[in-house]
This record gives C-alpha cells, structure tokens and sequence, in this order.
C-alpha cells in the first residue's frame, strides 16, 4: 500500500530521507535558479503574448505541484521557450494578446493539456513519445529556436511586425525596418550584446580572475537579471517610456487567486489538438533532460510518472493563472550544477519567485521590453543547432530527410505540422525500408558453423542449395515483395533443389505473410524444390504451430542453418559460389 | 527500343505469337463472358445509381484499352460491386441519383481514378499497394458484401428505403417493410432462390445428368441471363409495370458517344479522395486477382504496368460514358475457366456487349430492377466470409484486430473510412510491436556453435556474460525501451563482465539508436562492464564505421557470438543458466 502510494508520490519516499544537508543544497539552488527564473519567467509570457505576471504565476504552484509528483530530483519546471511560442500560436488563432478571452484561453490550455497528460500517465501511454525520433526533436528545436528569435526582433527594434510564419516575418520586419525606434534600439542592442558576451566570455573572465569554476558559473547566469536592473534603472532616469520605449507596465502586485478557468468556454474545441501537441512536446523535453541529468547520478526517472507529475503541474498553473509549463532545459542544468538534491529545491524556487511577486513587481513598470526580447533571443540561438544535418548526411539519409522535413515544414508551417510531418516522414521512411528487405544468399564461414553473405565473405556453398537470409520480419508490407524475389533468384539457377530460408531476422510472421509462405511452399513443389527454414525464434515457431503449414510444408525446420546444410547437402562444396545476382 | 515498348504496351508481345488456337481459345471465353457480363454491368450500374446503359458502356471501352495495356493475360476488366457501391457513396455525396450532374460527376470519378493509376504506374508505386494487408482486404470485401446485399434488399421489397450506413438502412427497410410491393416480391423472391440454387445445386444437377464438368460449369454462369429473360418476358405478359413494379425502362440505343468529361466541373475537389481511394481499392483487387489466375499457369503480371493497364481503362470508361472500373474476381474466374489466352478475349467481350447495347437494349425496357437486384445479392453474398475472424483469432490477436476494425468501421461508417482505419490500425499494431521488441537471454546449445534462448533449449552459458539476443531493428521507437531493458537485467546479476549484443535480428541502427547504443557504452563503462557485438550484418556495419562509435566501444565486434563466448568466457561453463527475468 505504502509502495503503491510511493510510486503515485514520489515526495513519499524522497522525503522521508530529508535531512539538513539536503535542505542546505536544495536552499543554495533555489536562490540561483529564483535569480534565473525570474527574468525567464517575464520574458517567455512576453513571448506567449501574455501579461509579465503570467509568467511569474506559472513558477510558483507548477513547481509544488511537480515537487509532490515528479520523479526527476532536479527537474525544473516553469515556462519555456517552445511551449510558450506553441501557446502563442494555438491561442493567437482564437484571440488577441492583451484581450481578456487571450488570458483565458491559455490558462484552458494549460488545464487541458494537464489533465491530457495526467491520463497519459495512468494509462501508461508514456511510450508514445518514443515515436519522436532524435533528428525529428533536434529538427524541431533548431527551427523553433530560429522563429522565436526573429519573432523578438520587433520589440528590439521597436516595430510592429507580423507574420504567420518566418518569411512573412521577414518581409514584415524588414519593410518596418525604416521605423525602427532608435531609443528602444539605444536599450535593445546593448543589452543583447551584452547577454552575448556574458554566456561566450563572462565565465572565462572570472576564470582567469581567479574565481572558482562553480561561482564563475552561477555568476555567469545572473547576466540577465543584471540587464533588467540595469534597464529598469535607465528607463526610469531618462523617462524611456516618453520617447517611444515599450514598458512592461504596471504589474498586479502579489499572488494569484486560486480560480478554475471556466470549463464552458467553447474555445476548447479550437484547443484541443495543440493541447495534445503542447502536452506531448513539452513531454518529450522534460523527460529527455530528466533522463539526461538522473543518468548523472544514477539515479532513474519513471516517464509514465513523468507525466503524472506534469500533468499535475500544468494544472497546477491554470488554477493559479498561469499557462502551460514543463520542464526546461536551461533552468534544470542550472538547478542540478547549483547543486538541487531533490524536488524541495523547485518548491523552495516557487517560494521564491512568490516573494518576488509580493516585493519586487513595483518596480517591473520601468522594465523595457527590448530587456526581456534580448534575454529571450540569446536563450534561444543556444538551441539553434545545424549540426545535425551534417551528422545525418553523413550516417543515414533517412535520418537527414526526417530532419529537414521536420526543420523546412516547422519553419514554414509552425511547430505543430512541422513535428507531425517530421513523425509521419520518419514512421514512412522506416515503413518504406521494412518493405523493400535486404536478403542475402549465404555460406558457411570455413572453420565455423556460421553463415555469411556470399558477397562479402569467402564462404562455402552448394549448387543443389539456395541458402537465403531475410533480413526482416515477414508481414504485410513485404510479404508479396519477398515472395517475388524468392521466384526471381530461383529462375536465376534451375539447378536448386533446396530453398533454406534463415529466419534470424524474422522476429514475426503476419497472416498476410503466412499465405505468401504457403504460396511460395506450393510453387515450389510444383517445381519439385523443397522449401525448408531454420533458426526460427521461439515465439514465432509457437504461432506457427498454431496452423497447418508446417505440416504442408515440403521441407524441414532445422535449429540452425549448419544443420539444415549438414543434412541437405548432396552436392560438393564449393569455395566459388553460384553467381546469384541480388 | 523494341523492349521499352514493349514494356509500356503488352499487347506488342503477346500480339506476335497470336495464332488460330488462341482465337477460337479466345472467341469461346469471349462468348461465355459476354453472356454473363450483360446483367452484371448492368446491375452493377443499378447499384452505383447510374442508368443501365452506363454499365455497357462500361464494358466496351475499358476492357479494349486494357487489353492494349494490362499484363494479365486472362483479367476481366469493368464494373465490379465494390468499386460500385463506392462509386455510389462518393457520388452521392455531391448530386441525386437521377440528376445529369450525377453522372457527370461519376465519369469525371472514372477520368480521375484513371489519372491517378497511369501516374501511380509511370512513378512504379505500386508496391504501396502492399500496405493493405489480408485481414484489411478480407475485412473490408466482407463488410462491403454485407451493404450491398442489403442496399439490394428495397428493390427486391419494392420499398424505397435509405440510409447512411448499416444500421440506418436496417432501421429504414424494416420500417418501410409494411408497404412491401407484393409483386415486385413475386418477381424478386423467386429469381433470388433460382439463383442461389443455380450458384449452389445446379451445377451438381447437370454432373449427375452426364454433362462435363466444362460444360455443366459454363452453362451454370448462364442463371442471371435466364433469370433476367424470364422476368422480362413476365413483365410485358403480365403488365407488371402497372403494378408498381420497376423496371428498368428506355434505354439508349447503340454505341457512347466519346467525349472529354467537363474538365472544370468543380465537383473535382470533393471527388478527390474517394477517387484515390477507388484507384487503390481497385487495384487491390485487381492485382490479386490477376496474381492469383497468372500463377495457376506459370505466367507473371508486372503491379506497375497493371496501373497503367487499369488508368488506361479508367480513363477510356470516362471518355466513353462508363464510370470506374476494375479487374473483377468473378468474371476474370469465368474468362479463365472458358479458356482466355490472351487479352484478346477482352477485346473480343468489348465487340459481344456492343453487339448487345445495338441489338438488345430495346428489350431491357422490360428488365425488373428486381431482377438486377437479387443478380446483385447472389454475387455479392459469396464475397462474405466470416472465416477470416476465426483464422486471424487463432493466429495473431493484431491481425484479428485488424479485420474486425476494417469490418464494424466499414458496416458504421462505410468503405474508405474502413479501409483507412483498417491500414492504420495494421500499421499502428506493427510498429507498436517493434517498438516493445522481444530478446532473448541465450546460451550455446550443446555440441553446436549456436545459441539459443535460455528459457527454451537447453543450453551452456558462463555467469560473466550476457548474451543477448535482440529480436528487432534498432530504431527511434524503441531505442530507450531497449535501452532501459538491459539497464534493468543487469541490475539483476551484478557479476557480469561482458554483455555481447546479438545482432542477428538487427537489420537497421538508426541515429537515436546509435545514440542509446552509446550511451549503454558509456553507463557499462563506467560500472566496468565491457559492450560487444557480435553477428552484424554488412549493411549495418557499412553504416556504423561511418560513425566513431566502433572506436569508441568498450568491447569488441565478433563476426559470430560462438567466437565472442569463446574468446570472452573467463569463468567455468555452466548448464544452470543464471536465473535472467526477462
């Protein structure tokens, strides 16, 4: 019972353990992540299209939430760059940023995504993921990295550009170019570059200051909250916001109200398919950096939990008006090398960020928006990465086409198409190699049991043999194309008697590839060749069994193909194979 | 030059061996055929919803261009009840039955069906064809032969019943059973049990009274033109039409009159999917038609070039006022059993039906749609068969989950929406499959130098290695599952010093595999655990030395696992394999 309710709350059993120096650590991380996060938080609202405070409601309870749920020790949870450019776009096609109904429509999504999630988790649908590939995530990312980044652009140069997607962008930046407001331009640029040079040099420079590595890393990472204050301060000297510089504003001081979004709100339908994409993107994101960091430290993290645990935090974050969030990658390194050692470190964060609600959103009124646009552009060219283009031209192409598909199509189309055509193109192509087989005609290696490709080794065969491997499972898809091939290489050599098919690679036989067995087993009788095979795997062997076909089938099932050989073998052996051609 | 040619039309090599034999060969199936196609094209147009002389025209045309066209050399090309009722259902869905526009748009279906299969052909996708598996073709021919029959059943009552789908139509026939026509039943009942009894005694009849089993054959393919001449000649004699019966009416004299369909109908847009979907149905089952009937004499079909032979019938059925067609399973089985050689007897049946739409149309005035009707139900009834469920049930529960998915969504919600379910429930089952891929624990068997399955044979093994066996290509669906798995065995037997991967079954290694490959090395490493393969196949090990994987594994790659054992084995053999949960 206790174990049941431990795997449901993973804080049971983490808690349990909780001691001083696990507070300690957890204590020093959350006020470097509460440092972090807190520009984070108002700049990806801004890139959501929501009001700053939004962004800082979906870093409180979301943590707790995931605290009480997650299986990641050192997960941060909260707004991200994808997820909230996803937002943007589902709930821009149904509303307009600044609007009321905008606000709620994102804080619907974010219940609707949750409590997908949550029943993804109880269902245990957690594999699903796997179906996104690597080149179709490292597709997706480079080419939202390079959208949000242009999408900010605007508020750097202080215009008023649109687009549906980046070429419209483009065009629309640059016929605004002309109108660029040089006093936003005066705060933007600095500031960009010197978020540049705090991620490139800064550390470096400590470094050589003599500052140990972890504090020149953590010091590093208050770059931008050294430009809000920077910013804030010159804008409320020199009064930017007189001379066309865009400010955050007033903010509401404190926390959220506890509300359920309003569950009759017909938007849902218009929602529910980027629900469905948030949910499972932001999905795939967390676990991946869960995974990466729990490998760190041997530790393991439960996907369908995962969910569980996200679902729980993007709940979390509607009722406290936020929108959705999942676990980022940039904040959760920073939370695992400030030294997080468990969840309490993220609900030690949300205490954080609620404090600086409470006291310190006076003060964002001043904040330029140029300041959060160059925070979140030099986030996200860290995520920009062609790399591995490269990577799969060179190992596998139907890699590079599931990359590019997904890359071209997320830039032209938006991340939603684009990652559902990057999946359906890697599931084709995949599809597409499984039904077109390679198969080999082979020989026993000398001095071995063992047979080999006639092509690539010096192998021994027999002329009254055809030894053939299927280098796939037989199902509907190949099963009339392998046939078709079993009758041209036999047309090849009238002299065969035997037909041996070595079943290694055959890990199932389908209906539709059962009936193509009995076809070929008929034909070849007719022809008076014997159809044997050998090496078939235990489970499927069990569902042969199961019909008549092994006892119509002319030959024999041997254990191994040098049994099968041994036994057949009429014919003497031959270092020079039959010239099969393949 | 001469082979190219030949290659795109058939007709040029089987036409030089055409001698006198296989005229009259030819002549006499031509003969048979056309006397049995006269009531089937013109049922078959009844059932599309069509006038009966677009089921001639159907049959003239096509069956010409195929003959130039098509590989199969006994193939029976023009209306067949499920292109019908799909014709129907497309249709329908855009004008009356009745209307001119009606028409237009089925011919315009033909001239579409017919692009689409030259275009298919000319880019040799024929294999897509493939993809529809047995258990989705049994399933959707079962469930169509189940609609018809009942679509059938109001001219067989003289009610006027409809519906969307199965259950409304039942709904729909019984409520309208109170106004049954009792002499249209006069006619319908009794044709209906002459003809299930000619399909199931009469042959067995004219056996027993001497006749050859040819003759008595052929002669039993005659019942629908008895049952058709008998119903007429009662109709004029008794006045049925009076009565309230139906009968088909005036039909046009003579030949089509060729014609381009209108080009800029705009129906165009909603007729393209079920265009598509009637190409690939079509042929579906044309080709296994056309499979089936070429191996019983040695011959072959080329899928590719059956595309164009059957866009060029299309598209001549579309020219000449026919609507879609394709090669039929019945009558391709008649045209053989008379004895077909060549194409030539399809030519040969296109002369016989004009012949009949010159001389006999006058008299089909008479024809009840009864008649047509119960022809009708008799041949769509022997398409059903529910064995398929058993089969499949006993054989592989994801192949018995495919055909009741194309059946109870093709009876709900008809044909395309079936066959779209049922290809993507096959796919989805497969790749679910491969996603969670089976492996084995092996040892070697005794006296040989192969390995087995611990848990089925036994066999030797050595406590410091594990070898195991992975039954799947390694991909992004299962790459981590796979990775997780030997994470979780080696949890169980710390005393492993080698784990050699068995690569047998792995046909392909993707990037997110190779990924995963390399992160196992890395976690084996660190717990000084060395990773070897062994058996990998030439084109996965092309694929690899591509990569710096292979320098950087731990262990090493053996050509085959009795090398790897042997050379690896440092501690005692032992026949109690350890105790692996798997």
């Amino acid at each position: 019972m206790v174990k049941i309710l431990a795997r449901y709350f993973p804080i049971l059993s983490w808690g349990q353990e909780y001691n001083k120096a696990s507070l300690i650590s957890d204590g020093l991380a959350a006020v470097i992540v509460t440092i972090m996060l807190i520009p984070q938080s108002l700049a990806y609202a801004l890139l959501a299209g929501l009001p700053a405070e939004m962004g800082l409601y979906a870093s409180m309870l979301p943590l707790v939430a995931y605290g009480i749920f997650g299986t990641s020790r050192t997960l941060s949870v909260g707004p991200v760059a994808v997820v909230s450019l996803m937002t943007a776009s589902a709930v821009g096609q149904i509303a307009s940023s600044g609007d009321v109904s905008y606000m709620a429509a994102a804080m619907l999504l974010a219940l609707m995504s949750g409590f997908f999630l949550l029943a993804m988790g109880l269902l245990k649908a957690g594999f699903l993921a796997n179906f996104l590939s690597h080149p179709v995530i490292a597709g997706f990312i480079t080419a939202s990295g390079i959208i949000i980044a242009f999408s900010q652009l605007k508020h750097i140069l202080g215009v008023n550009a649109q687009g549906e997607n980046l070429l419209q962008l483009l065009i629309s930046l640059f016929s605004q170019l002309q109108y660029t407001n040089l006093s936003t331009l005066a705060v933007g640029l600095p500031v960009l570059v010197f978020l540049f040079w705090v991620r490139s040099g800064l550390k470096a420079l400590l470094l050589t200051l003599g500052m140990t590595e972890f504090s020149a890393s953590m010091l590093a990472k208050t770059g931008p909250v050294v430009g809000v204050i920077a910013t804030s301060v010159a804008a409320y000297g020199f009064e930017l916001g007189n001379q066309g510089v865009a400010l955050v504003g007033q903010v509401p001081v404190g926390l959220p109200e506890l509300q359920l979004p309003a569950m009759d709100n017909p938007a849902w339908k218009h929602l529910l398919i980027s629900a469905i994409f948030i949910s499972i993107i932001g999905f795939v994101e967390s676990v991946s950096v869960g995974h990466t960091l729990a490998a760190k430290r041997r530790q393991k993290i439960s996907p369908d939990q995962e969910l569980i645990g996200l679902g729980a935090a993007n709940i979390a974050s509607s009722l406290s008006g936020g929108y959705p969030v999942t676990g980022g990658f940039a904040r959760s390194v920073v939370n695992f090398d400030a030294g997080a050692v468990t969840p309490a470190a993220g609900i030690f964060t949300a205490v954080g960020i609620a404090l600086a609600a409470i006291f310190f959103t006076p003060y964002l009124a001043y904040l330029p928006t140029a300041t959060l646009a160059a925070t979140i552009i030099v986030a996200v060219l860290s995520l920009v990465d062609f790399s591995i283009l490269k990577k799969t031209w060179s190992y596998a192409k139907s890699d590079f086409i599931a990359v590019t598909t997904t890359l071209l199509v997320t830039l032209i189309f938006g991340v939603e198409i684009g990652v559902a055509c990057g999946v359906f193109a890697s599931l084709a192509l995949h599809l597409y190699k499984t039904s077109k087989p390679h198969m080999a005609v082979i020989g026993e290696v000398p001095g071995t049991e063992h047979f080999r490709n006639i092509h690539r080794h010096k192998v021994i065969t027999h002329s009254d043999i055809l030894s053939l491997r299927i280098d796939e499972s037989l199902y509907f898809a190949n099963a009339s194309y392998i046939e078709d091939r079993i009758y041209a290489l036999l047309e090849q050599q009238p002299k065969v008697k035997h037909v041996v098919l070595m079943c290694t690679a055959v890990n199932e036989i389908d209906l539709s590839a059962l009936e193509a067995l009995e076809s070929i087993n008929m034909r070849l009788t007719d022809s008076d060749i014997k159809l044997h095979l050998s090496e078939i795997k235990g489970p499927v062997m069990d569902m042969l069994e199961r019909t008549h076909f092994l006892s119509k089938l002319s030959g024999e099932v041997f254990l191994s193909h040098h049994l099968a050989v041994s036994k057949l073998a009429d014919s003497p052996r031959q270092t020079q194979p039959l010239n099969w051609e393949i």
